[in-house]
């Protein structure tokens, strides 16, 4: 398994259609579900691609238009009635978690788990930590307030070279000093070099989710840098006019993001349905990025390969 | 097309699955379109079995648990989004049209359609009444406030010979109580009877929707004679207890009722997820009431083929 999976649960825009969902991610970080957005639907869309429930305990809600959020009553009620136990935190703005705390109270009482919000504002702060990674929030440019997600890896340790190691006479209480880089003296004052002693750390990769915004400095500021990034292309060039007039983004607006913010790869999505084919889109975006790739209802792809 | 067509958008139960969708169904008289619960995805179902947003006006929302109304706000969301104008009846209970109202003017504020309430009880009553139908409210009995509700036709109105009429020099001022079933006398005081001037009026339909519900006198009392009935079967014999505990019904109570109440046809669904295969509780059914029938998504009856 990937320690770093991305799942594409539905990249449509607001009028729905019968080519894409509304937009649901779900980020595996070494087998803990992370949802970004919650459409209509995402609780099918999970069973679809067999994620787990039970290993879901964070939603992050981007900005609160129905097409990322209205799945939320539906999927929180699925787990109550599957008995997940622990505790669902939904992130997301104060009249977000207001809306969704009377429904849950109304629709879904009976809840064997904890639901917990963490009320989120558009300034750019750290909203989620764990031994793995962080969470930041991105300030985008909508209609209605709206943040994006940069899910970022900690620092890796480093491996122990076992043998190495051993040969050395390392104890193992020094072990986790290796692991973070430092060399090891031995009783005769000796230096082995850490790098004689461990392999290096795996990449930390980091991931930025960014729907929906318009084109923004302030978007490429904040992903400056990242390895991937998810932006949305509601459009395509003939439809510059639109995007603007609605605060949304062209497949070539996406592109300049990732251009200019220096990131490895990119992915659009949140695709209007005017289209009956995003295959322009993609072409527009690659004229500008390369390694651009289109989203897709149930494409998964593994962030450690890049 | 069919006079009276039920489309069934989704017929399982609370827990989802990948095989059913939660409750929804369409009733389509004469090209209205009358929406029978509406259960998350109820939207893109419409769109998959080709019902024009356009042509619905009317929702009738059986009781508030999640299943049967979590598509809502996606669905009154995506009408505004095309236009859609005139208004959007909701029958529903006083609770459902708080939350809903909360909901679509927090989300959807900007409707081209006029959003209205009807709001139902559990006392029978007629709800909605127009030329062709009349719609009633049936008690059910479940663990909160439901209803089910009796569509009826209304009694059709003969149809002139126009050869025959001519024949006779009926005016034309006359051929309404001709339709109506009356006599006509002519200048010279004879009296052509009706029959001999009209054909039969096509049989008035009626069909209820019963679901959520466990096994009841009082929901038997108020289906009876109905041509088509529509009952959940949540269960089957096995889990009789389930059934009883839960408020539900399994596929013998469902043929029971259709059976006591002396309708024509029965169609029974909101399938517990535990089922991979429907059919033993159609075996079930049929035991007691051969004319049964499965629902399914997608499944489309013409009511006037009794």
């Amino acid at each position: 398994m990937a320690r770093l999976e991305l799942n594409i649960l539905g990249c449509g825009s607001a009028t729905t259609s019968l080519r894409h969902m509304p937009t649901c991610q779900v980020l595996n970080v070494r087998d803990q579900l992370f949802m970004i957005d919650c459409g209509e639907g995402a609780q099918l869309a999970m069973r679809r691609m067999k994620l787990k429930f039970s290993r879901l305990s964070h939603i992050f809600i981007s900005h609160l238009h129905g097409d990322h959020c209205f799945g939320l009553l539906g999927l929180l009620s699925t787990l109550a009635l599957q008995g997940k136990t622990g505790s669902v935190t939904v992130h997301t703005f104060q009249d977000g978690a207001q809306w969704l705390q009377q429904g849950m109270d109304y629709f879904c009482r009976e809840r064997p788990y904890e639901l917990k919000f963490n009320i989120i504002t558009t300034r750019k702060a750290v909203i989620y930590e764990d031994d793995a990674i962080t969470v930041t929030t991105i300030p985008l440019r909508h209609r209605v307030p709206a943040v994006g997600f940069l899910f970022a890896e900690k620092p890796k340790m480093r491996h122990i070279d076992a043998e190495a190691a051993k040969f050395h006479k390392v104890p193992l209480y020094a072990y986790n000093s290796l692991r973070q880089g430092l060399d090891w003296v031995d009783a005769d004052g000796i230096v082995v070099p850490n790098a004689h002693l461990t392999k290096p750390a795996e990449r930390a990769i980091s991931y930025a989710y960014c729907s929906d915004t318009m084109l923004s400095r302030r978007v490429i500021k904040a992903v400056e840098g990242v390895d991937w990034l998810y932006h949305e292309a509601t459009y395509g060039d003939e439809c510059q006019r639109q995007a603007r007039a609605r605060y949304h983004s062209t497949a070539t607006d996406a592109a300049t993001v990732a251009h200019e913010a220096g990131a490895q790869q990119l992915i659009i999505g949140h695709f209007s349905n005017r289209y009956n084919d995003d295959t322009p889109l993609l072409e527009q975006a690659q004229r500008i990025f390369p390694a651009t790739r289109l989203a897709y209802e149930g494409l998964k792809v593994d962030l450690n390969e890049l």
